[in-house]
């Protein structure tokens, strides 16, 4: 039937999504309907010229592969760390995890070499996108979303819109400081949370640890290969090491503090964690806003993401609303 | 002239704003012009009846002392200290500093007693408002004003519209904490910009250098009798006295920390800070913006508010703009 072609028409409908990330970029072919059809990843180079080859490299790669698996690409979304004009599709300035990644014009180069129209969001924005159209976000007029990788990202709506603010630095959840004279951070202040609770800083801490030999304790399974991880700290807090356990609480209450302070400058009805220490950090944080954000604050619902790929997905569903939209 | 006559009644349009803070109950009659044309102010009581009464008793006279002083008044706004559900011109929740004032309906009973429409909202958004109308936010979108005085509160103003939040929570800037350890705050948890920067943190802090006999210095002129305050403590750093410089350089540093967060959350273009020590915090929130904010938002402007008197401004303005609209 008719009808039937329309909904094949529109299911072949696809975005090619690039996230680019302190350790990673990866490229994705995303269906109309949020699903990952195909992966690609690769480490970031470390050198701005290595990085743009690669992301063309890929995203041609892809493109190839998508005929045969029938996606139509509509255009590219880019999720990036650091902070983004998505009207000019420029990184404006990033931090030290993304490096010479300032004054980045990514949507020329790219648009020109693959011929296709290209979108640009910092990768916590995308985050939120992704929520609001696939996951927790979806008809939820103002709500916050906290990734934690190796650093920390987010995104706001407001009103069903993204907070970009006047210098597209909005939302830099991560850079939310929660004790003045606390640790550095790669931004150059002192105490945000990314500094106590991201990936990087639990690592960190973890080294410090093992390297005072304070790290490994009975039952607990560590090959001296291996590199020490966010994981082995959480696991040795779990086995009763109490100084593993203090790093962690201390992670704990500085990220659910800066998620109080979220709550009382924008004080959105939801906050949606994702990343790989979301389920881990969901109580801690719910007991931290118990105890410490003011009593009309308190009704907030903290819930982890259900998305697979929060940043790949926010940035094919830049691509999907504005190309089927036919308005670009 | 027919064009001088309505310039004439323009003119003499006015509101009633009542301002409820943690110290005193202040009425104004406000011209539509913002001009306070007469201002009355008394202690704010410490219950709940006491408080009402007194708020209907100063409105009556106010609204008799407005005939002789040919100001038509259209309405009555009111700007509390608290959470405030603005729809409903309910008072939700306070802190320690306005005592019994939970769940109050402002609304019916001023507007029965009156026999005036009413408008309520939280101290700092009309403060916000006020800049907005007759400040330095006239034709910004995006700004954000922080108000020190006894306690520290403020107003968001994103799109043109205040941001009010999921449940009336959001702008309350004095309750972001910067120091999760920090000092006891009025609201329960700790380390908040208000327990380090407000009036009533100052003069804690004055008062316990006192104590010791720290505060003092010589040429310094103070009274046996005189109460200590905030003043003194400034006036001692600047007279040489390194303990009270110390306690300044926290709640300065504290004060610009938070201030940065908030950038990073909304990043709005400009921030106007008002109140008694405004003009003391400007340079060293600057200064604190230079060092710890991200790139992307240095190129923020902080300004200090030239009204005097940004919340009963606002309350009244809330009148004025809804009242003249002829929809309410
Ligand atoms: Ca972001
Ligand atoms: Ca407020
Ligand atoms: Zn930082
Ligand atoms: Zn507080």
């Amino acid at each position: 039937s008719i009808s039937q072609d329309i909904d094949h028409i529109l299911e072949t409908q696809s975005a090619l999504s690039v996230d680019l990330g302190g350790t990673n970029l990866r490229v994705a072919i995303v269906c109309m309907m949020g699903n990952i059809v195909k992966k690609y990843a690769q480490p970031n180079p470390k050198t701005f010229e290595a990085r743009m080859q690669l992301i063309v490299k890929m995203c041609s790669d892809a493109i190839r592969d998508a005929v045969g698996l029938n996606c139509r690409i509509l255009g590219v979304g880019v999720s990036t760390g650091g902070r983004v004009n998505p009207q000019e599709g420029v990184v404006m300035h990033s931090t030290k995890l993304i490096p010479e990644w300032t004054s980045v014009n990514l949507r020329t180069p790219i648009s020109d070499a693959l011929h296709l129209p290209v979108w640009v969001d910092n990768d916590g924005n995308c985050a939120a996108l992704a929520e609001k159209k696939f996951g927790h976000g979806k008809g939820v007029e103002n709500f916050v979303t906290i990734i934690t990788g190796t650093g920390i990202g987010g995104g706001i709506i407001h009103h069903s819109e993204l907070v970009h603010g006047s210098t597209f630095c909005a939302a830099e959840l991560g850079h939310i400081m929660v004790s003045f004279e606390g640790p550095e951070c790669s931004c150059g202040s002192r105490g945000c949370i990314e500094a106590y609770a991201s990936g990087m800083a639990l690592q960190r801490e973890a080294k410090r640890l093992h390297d005072e030999d304070l790290l490994k304790v009975e039952g607990m399974d560590m090959k001296l290969s291996e590199p020490v991880t966010a994981g082995h700290l959480i696991n040795a807090a779990r086995l009763g090491n109490s100084k593993a356990d203090a790093v962690l609480n201390k992670a704990c209450t500085a990220l659910g503090v800066g998620i109080v302070n979220i709550l009382h400058i924008v004080n959105p009805s939801l906050v949606i964690l994702s990343g790989v220490l979301s389920s881990y950090y969901k109580t801690p944080v719910q007991h931290v806003i118990n105890e410490r954000a003011l009593f009309s604050a308190q009704s907030i619902k903290v819930v982890t993401s259900e998305l697979e790929e929060p940043a790949l997905l926010g940035a094919a569903s830049m691509v999907l609303d504005y190309a089927t939209r036919r308005t670009y």
